[in-house]
């Protein structure tokens, strides 16, 4: 177990290495609650997320013992980039093994930040495998994600920071993978603040510390894809478990389609760019999942932003689809120079804008003579969309979404 | 002129009232630059931007005066959420004039801060002309977005807020639309710390107050298009003006290229959505517009968050296509069933991520018997783009950059 006295003194050697993070009131998400709302933005940490706290308080906090080699970390995201950013200002080498399926930008970061990356490993688990003993093999120190007392230390100065400018927090909301982020700071919040609550989050996709909890004990369970992939550990951690047992008040579970739903309101409501992990306190809150009181304090950790722009770009889209501002139609028209000219009128009339303009003359379900148009349009919002529609039937063109609802 | 008590004063009203913005430190931009670079975040400001300052200060300060029908401003964009938010909060009715071009999305939010929203006028002058009459016929109070003391305190209030936690800043960079933010920032930090510095961004398509600081006076300047809207103001104020001119250190201009590139790297290295005016500062100091020396502390104001997610989804994809994480090859290759499974397992072969395949059969330029297939890829940046040009070449393939570079 980690004591209070051991994240304070995490909070002394991290000072001015790494970023004191900001705690933003939220009105926005406050109205749509009843609560206070407020986000901890771990998002604008050094290497985008909380990692480096802890990968910082490992390295330092017994650098003595650091192998020849340096230090070596598996992992297919946030923890490579915590631990390369750590070593780099200790002035140790860094050696991080990542499966062989991760994003080229998770390893241009990594090696952005002074790190030798092997691509090793079909799983995360045969990486973690490789990692270690290649630390026996090179003499380095392999540094633990989650299950380690220095790391946990780390996370925790996390609560610290929160009960600093926010002394009367009543619910404290954190994403769940290996349970360390949780570890830490639920030691930090209840050891000064017993009566508020801290609640864990995960994706359904991979309910690991859900089912702990339930189950009495670490278990280790199918994971699904999930948009959260910073919290896809499909056990968690034997260190981490007893203080997630003693000191969380539950762990909830939110649905892929709810966290992309939150990773977008962060993103058009705050202008925070939040990962999927980050984004779940906010899912689960929004969706219900975790009950507050009319002006409940409640802190979200954001726990980080580091989102692939590809990734980020497809998230857009969907969100400009799934809130009408963007829809496809198609409309059959007659042949001849006049019919698009009156669609586009018609269209314009309406206040549509037009993206994108495709034409089929010879798809084997047209008659001859007939052609398709499909558009892609950009509308106002789900009454604008449903408005554009009637105004193409009422200029007598049959649109249609497409690909039909 | 705004004196220091007049800020001062804006900042006891409006506490508790908008949002104290946190100052955040950036390792990355500090690592670029050599100086220590902080951001003031006003993207996270109440309506995504520094403007409910000023017009919080505006309608409390002087609320007895405001008219039976309540309160009426034109503007584009940010001025008319920040005058929705703080008359909702005096509960006083709002009334926002917008040129008819203004983007849904902008109406839109406006009138989800519950002001009533006109469509008036081909220019922002003529929305001006139409708000202005409007409040002597219906009793409403004009609020001015920059030529107003009370105003102007009210964005001072950054300047406070700045000096409060970064006590020793050397240099402190301001986008510049018509004023109303760099006077009100300037005439706080000048007065407390007169050796620091203050500098005016303004986009190079839109130069007031750069040609006014040069002519010594108000011009009104031709404005080409900007991806900096917020800050396309083609005339500095009166009011603003002698401000700028006796307490501004001068005034730089950003090209768009340059303001779209700070906006990529405010996201992707800080997780910050900024718009193209918050995005300007950033833009002058890493295009070396803005002089900084070794160690100097750098406020760069961020002033406001909000893009159109359409503009924002095309500025995500212009980056990946200028970073060379993204590009389109033309391939043209002998007609047959094997030619395509050639050539797609050469790309996999040097690690190119295919989206999106397009064949051409018949193109005039093509022989017959040959086809055209055009790639979209995703690649790990510049190099590897290259290297999944020269690695189709060795397989036989002819690739080009499509359309020619």
């Amino acid at each position: 177990m980690v004591s209070l006295a051991e994240i304070q003194a995490a909070r002394s050697l991290l000072e001015r290495k790494v970023i004191r993070t900001p705690l933003v009131y939220s009105p926005t998400f406050s109205d749509m609650t009843g609560a206070e709302v407020y986000l901890k933005l771990e998002t604008m940490q050094k290497a985008g997320s909380f990692k480096v706290r802890g990968a910082a308080n490992r390295i330092f906090g017994r650098r003595s013992e650091i192998g020849r080699g340096g230090v070596i970390a598996a992992s297919a995201g946030n923890h490579a980039q915590g631990v390369a950013v750590a070593a780099a200002m200790a002035g140790v080498a860094a050696t991080i093994v990542m499966p062989e399926w991760v994003s080229l930008s998770k390893q241009e970061a990594t090696v952005g930040y002074g790190a030798r990356v092997i691509l090793r490993g079909s799983s995360l688990e045969e990486s973690i495998a490789y990692a270690k003993k290649a630390a026996l093999d090179e003499d380095m120190t392999f540094i633990h994600p989650y299950d380690d007392p220095l790391v946990i230390a780390g996370q925790g100065t996390i609560g610290l920071e929160v009960l600093e400018d926010l002394p009367d927090v009543d619910i404290v909301v954190v994403p769940v993978g290996g349970g360390g982020l949780i570890a830490g700071i639920a030691t930090a919040v209840k050891s000064s603040r017993p009566g508020a609550r801290v609640v864990g989050v995960q994706a359904a996709a991979c309910p690991s510390a859900a089912e702990a909890f339930r189950g009495g004990g670490p278990v280790t369970v199918e994971a699904l894809p999930t948009i959260a992939d910073g919290i896809r550990v499909k056990r968690t951690g034997d260190l981490t478990y007893p203080v997630v047992r003693d000191l969380v008040d539950g762990v909830v579970l939110v649905g892929e389609q709810a966290i992309m739903e939150a990773m977008l309101q962060l993103l058009e409501r705050k202008k925070v760019l939040s990962e999927g992990a980050g984004a779940a306190p906010l899912a689960a809150l929004l969706s219900r999942g975790v009950a507050v009181a009319k002006r409940e304090k409640v802190v979200l950790v954001i726990s980080g932003g580091n989102v692939d722009t590809f990734l980020l770009e497809r998230i857009l889209k969907k969100g400009l689809y799934a809130s009408g501002r963007m829809l496809q139609l198609a409309v059959t028209v007659e042949e001849g120079t006049h019919s698009l000219p009156a669609l586009l009128q018609a269209l314009a009339h309406a206040g549509g804008v037009v993206n994108r303009i495709d034409q089929e003359r010879s798809a084997p379900d047209l008659p001859v003579h007939q052609m398709r148009v499909i558009l892609e349009l950009e509308a106002r919002g789900r009454h604008h969309r449903e408005a554009l529609i009637a105004a193409l039937h009422e200029a007598g063109f049959a649109a249609r979404p497409f690909p039909a609802d």
